[in-house]
């Protein structure tokens, strides 16, 4: 069996959820090269896993002549960067979301991109490799609710995480950047068209701290798309009960709800307090599946030299609708595209 | 528009349910006549509601010449004696469950009634006209399931009215003569058939006070069915979440549930112990409903001049089974019928 | 006991549902009068409920003397006119919603309630009585999710009822005044505050006959309240799988949802399907206990010589922001009130 | 990394579960060698995967002096032969269940087990790995539900299986061996008890093939423990909707329930049949993670120098119970052990 070798840059909580899928749960994927700019962090994960290159910078992983992909896991404003670099060093570029932090900089990935059209690029919007994503996708393709004209999304972050989400508002670019980018791809890629206009609200209802940083820890947007069809977004940091990301697609025919009450696991509590579903804390927890199942998309790819469906272009448009997005909130006025 | 006159007697917490009932929320139904060995209780009712005419015996009471029909929710001793007299007098019979504590009794009410074949005689099992159990019913007699050939019944009280229980333990003829005859009885109208042989076991696993008067806090039966079918059957009086009534009915083609997880109300709480629903305490508000619904039938088939479908038979026959549920439990031994 | 002596004018769906209600259903409340301009449907009700007055127009039935009451469920554009003349005529007064259909009506509605201040006003936002709302509000009351700063609001009509709606569309005045105006109520009463700003959005995109009549088949709404908290709204009128009204309230220490998933009873299908909750397809079935729970408030509200919670103003309010939506949608521009 | 070199006897379709994710799922083990009686078998799994060795005979197989471990999934007359001779040849053994199809067989296991102290002996009991079951253990032991004094069981099968069932019943030992052996073993971990008395029922309701072999459709069987505790058991193989496996466990302060509706995934589809959930139709999507989860256990007794929880007299007893209850339901009498 072919193993593709990979390298990986990034080893924080993310980086480490991708590393180990690459080196234990893919059958065709090998991993030869991690990359932190933290020393411990390489010499962990190398001494524990036997991975037998460690590099303290990115340039200096991708010169390995045996590496033939990367996982790009780094801070987002090095995406570009990173993506660029690594596709010019000959390699297949699979890169976690966000593309760019500025629309330049995803026209620049654009461009990179074109520019090596036999090398596979993905980018991670795990959420589509889902296993209930993907299944109402299909069903949506089928034509089991007829044609979607309406989407509604609420992704819920916790408030056990809160503070994390606080020391990380002065660079995260909001919440919509941050957040609900997931949402508007998957807005996008149900109903199949292109956001013409936006109108967003939040506040930092609860924690002020976010307001210091011109964030929210709620906003909710309403966006007209091109193709008679519209979509309710809202996103929250800090939901009492735990990670909660929910769907509904709404067709001519009927529709669909993806994850519309969290749940930590099947086990269900009949208590003094009543009928209990504990919650998760964690998206990694909810999503294990979809990590794993992306990245095997990614190798797959590079076996079979085909373009995955997430194109570069998905995330210029899911930045571009974005920042409206954050635009619109921040000067209560609508926004077109 | 004709109303029925109507007296009852016992005026505990569910004689006020059916004394409510008829008072007020039967169109042509009318309560004149109250009766209760307490003098305040009387006094109390006919006050504040207007009735007519007060006793403190059943004797009395059934002598009133205007009376029409009669609600029997005295204690559970008295119910035989109530129904012949009741009928002796000429009067329409509802009695609430059980028909009698005894076999010899229930046979003696069966007499009564057949000797009265143009007095309405009905008798109180409330779930047969819960709309939900309605319902479940109508599927199966449309064949939605197929021939059904399985039940699993599951009846628990909440642990907040143990004491009551215990209470009433001396006297109350244990778990399954009085909780799982209801159970019993929607076995029988759900399988159509008849049960042939018990097996039953249980204890008193959290209430030692039970074992003291030969009774169980949770018991649990196996029964076969004269048609190819079987039952299971659960018993509980110390449910922390509330009371929680479940049954499963499994045909050739498919299974109905009804209220497989009990709910106060509609409304969801997501905190920090994670996705809640509340349950209620007691059976008034589960079955609130369903004791509207059939005492409605009892006025209807008076003033329709037919017999409702719950006949004195049943209840002989849910006595029958539930003493040799009971039987069964206590002598670790198959029992026959 | 003391009855309220009451009529009713419209036979209609609803008003024979309210006429129902106080007929039978609530101890202290007689329907002595009933008017339509229909003779059939008056002769009808009089005849089979025994009601002894019945009436072509809304002016005759209110100058009979025993009358103490009336409850008002005419055509909306109609509402102002029998509100006023019912209080001047010295009767307590219910009407069903809307207040009024234009603002003007509305103040007029204002004064003559102002102008009568003995006699009890009550508008029929029959949600605010719906148990698993009310219940709601209490937990919110009580702190259970601190202070409430945002609100999810989901009003689906079926769509085996669609023809009716495009039957009405015509003078319905839209989906925001004659569907989502319930769910505003429910924001202003659950959020405590009034709205500051709204943009709507919508479009016939399943039916395109209510595009005729510059209605639309789904319509949503973002809306700024002034104590710094948020809305977000759905109506809908094509649901394939029934009645679906489903509400969100998020507070700072967790959220509460009611009636997640509709469900026509608890009976749960498990069949070659899945697992299968049939829906209820009309809105009595769900908000059939509302509907009387708020006549029962209107009938104590005359005993205890009080005003109910909802008063005139809230008609007005609902009404604006309706209004204020309607706008919005139309104008795709934002609308501040 | 050291890996544990394994071998696989049992190419079927849970082999195949087994080999992947011995292959590929867990970090450090190898599979290195395979063995089936079907050439073809063995020769497109050491194709596919390049699988150095391939066997025709576990006695060849268990001669490789490469082999530290083996995996025993061959059909079940042969389990204990295969413990016995791999045990013998210095291998750690990992069999799926049953452990035996005879006690004796059982007490065979035992013997060889004894005799090899320091190699690890596991046993497949996959469901103690499912992460929804390890959750309830855990809040168990932690005492969230008190003392647990009684449990439910449900395993369905689906109907869209039941041919495989009926040709494998000449075979399979009965339901209660086939089948809820996996919910006996269940029910000796969570009540922490030993079987004492079983009573047992159950009947061919819907495919009469089953009776020919004196098996059934459907089974129920209730079950007296040694430590004041008690169970309920049903086991079927017809079920319309999906695989579903339900447990419930009783305690004194609350109780739990595992999967008590199936689903197949998080999406949940609103047409004009209701609301539905749609279900899984095979165990492996149920317990894939529990399947990878117990290998992995194995894994690491086998580096950690540890036995695992279930040990081989856990098999010994679990078929006892299965054989009493199989004995209870055939002779219509009470089973003591």
């Amino acid at each position: 069996m072919r193993k593709i070798k990979m390298g990986i840059v990034g080893l924080g909580r993310l980086g480490m959820e991708h590393a180990r899928n690459i080196a234990f749960n893919i059958p065709n994927a090998e991993l030869i090269a991690v990359c932190s700019a933290l020393q411990e962090e390489v010499d962990k994960v190398q001494a524990e896993w036997g991975i037998p290159y460690g590099y303290l910078t990115y340039e200096d992983m991708i010169q390995n002549k045996e590496l033939e992909a990367v996982a790009i896991v780094s801070p987002s404003p090095l995406h570009v960067q990173h993506i660029k670099a690594g596709l010019e060093a000959g390699l297949h570029v699979f890169t976690d979301k966000p593309l760019g932090v500025t629309i330049e900089e995803c026209r620049e990935a654009e461009k990179a991109v074109e520019a090596h059209p036999d090398q596979v690029f993905m980018l991670g919007f795990m959420r589509r490799y889902d296993p209930s994503y993907a299944y109402a996708k299909k069903l949506i393709d089928e034509g089991k609710i007829g044609r979607p004209y309406m989407a509604k999304f609420a992704s819920l972050d916790p408030e056990v995480n809160v503070q994390g989400a606080i020391k990380f508002a002065p660079t995260s670019g909001g919440i919509f950047i941050d957040m609900a980018v997931h949402d508007i791809d998957l807005a996008r890629w149900f109903l199949e068209g292109e956001v013409e206009e936006v109108y967003a609200m939040g506040g930092a209802f609860v924690h002020p701290e976010f307001a210091e940083f011109g964030d929210s820890d709620n906003a909710c947007a309403m966006m007209r798309f091109d193709n008679n069809s519209m979509a309710l977004f809202h996103a929250g940091r800090d939901a009492a009960h735990g990670y909660h990301v929910e769907t509904e697609i709404i067709g001519e025919k009927g529709s669909l709800r993806i994850a519309a009450e969290p749940r930590k696991n099947l086990c269900t509590i009949f208590d003094n307090t009543g009928v209990v579903n504990e919650c998760s804390q964690n998206f990694q927890e909810r999503f294990a599946e979809a990590y794993l199942l992306e990245m095997r998309e990614f190798i797959d790819c590079i076996l079979e030299k085909r373009q995955p469906d997430i194109t570069v272009y998905d995330g210029t448009k899911d930045t571009e609708v974005a920042f409206a997005a954050t635009k619109s909130l921040k000067e209560k006025a609508i926004v077109k595209l």
